[in-house]
């Protein structure tokens, strides 16, 4: 098993029976998203954006335009972190004190680098794209030059990261089981609903199949 | 239309029509969910850590052990801010370049302050708790004093935000509006599933109104 190497930054104190520093189970936290909430300080205040970001082994890749405050910011200062977070259930418990959720949730930390190689360029693009839907660069119109050089790609290679992970019942206290009190799980899911076609697509073009196998895998099922 | 004043801060320039700072309008967006993702500095990184909030009026309130690294980080430097955002559709574009998301995001400013007024402070733990789900707090067993004593409240008047939405189709080049490429939205929401009894339940022990209604208002229509 592939680990993170823990530090004062990574190290998770507060539920450290949650952490997780595994380098595949934080890949499967970051691969079940495609937007991660991406840190910077702007004029001494810390902020976070969410963005699209696309994994190539241990790289991350973001993109915007040139003009882009946080990416250009995170240029200069090059630290950053990005936090993924999946919600997956209210943990209702029978006192206040012990209400969660259930979550897998991963921080990374790294450093941001301009993609400058055309080549690394194009992958980083095609990278998000098919992260945010598998098939989908191949589905489209093929990027043409003026959209390459106006597309500002950053990657960051992941230096190190942790993860937290709830996926458990309620956890009351001893004492208050007998209560007469409601206490269980409210499960929580991210959805897909079925695909609404442009109302300008020519006649005849249907939706293809790399949109209907995300609406599958993504459905109520 | 009440709005937040707009500095180098919070004004949005890249696709500065979706922006907003109307006050209503962002509330709505902080109502709408109950995890933001609060940002703040550690060892010169910045990084960003979802946590479950509540909204009474102008002011933002957080909890946490007292021994919370990132809340009494917070305490220390005061500059902080949170984000939240709701993802509402993949904009699966004729070209990769037009490729977005439909999104309600806003994040907001302020500064981080101990509640220490022992109303203030119950209040703010009543209001979390029934912004993660109404009704719960008058569901629960009370709370004791050690608990009171042992959770740490922070809020944070809001003093300047900003939002952004875009609930708009697809936005292609009008050149490739008639390529045989199929584009369109797919519509990505959160719901809830039905509520799973804690098995240590003491027997006649119902679903309760409350829990039931979140499950109506949140679950597949």
């Amino acid at each position: 098993m592939e680990e993170y190497f823990k530090s004062k930054l990574n190290r998770i104190k507060r539920g450290a029976n949650r952490a997780t520093y595994d380098v595949n189970k934080i890949n499967t936290i970051l691969d079940a998203g495609f937007i991660g909430y991406v840190s910077y300080v702007f004029q001494g205040k810390p902020m976070a954006i969410p963005m699209a970001y696309g994994r190539m082994g241990n790289k991350i890749y973001l993109h915007g335009s040139q003009a882009n405050r946080m990416l250009t910011s995170l240029l200069v200062t090059k630290e950053m972190s990005i936090t993924v977070m999946h919600l997956d259930a209210l943990v209702l418990a029978r006192s206040g004190f012990h209400h969660s959720v259930n979550y897998r949730s991963a921080t990374i930390f790294g450093k941001a680098t301009k993609v400058l190689d055309p080549k690394e360029k194009t992958a980083g693009i095609k990278c998000f794209m098919n992260h945010m839907m598998p098939g989908r660069w191949e589905g489209v119109r093929e990027m043409n030059q003026q959209e390459f050089d106006r597309t500002l790609v950053v990657s960051m290679e992941i230096e190190t990261a942790s993860a937290k992970i709830r996926d458990v019942g309620v956890a009351d206290e001893p004492e208050d089981i007998n209560l007469p009190v409601w206490a269980g799980l409210m499960p929580i899911k991210q959805i897909a609903e079925y695909p609404i076609s442009d109302k300008d697509l020519p006649e005849n073009i249907e939706i293809p199949k790399h949109v209907l196998d995300y609406y599958h895998k993504n459905k109520v099922h």
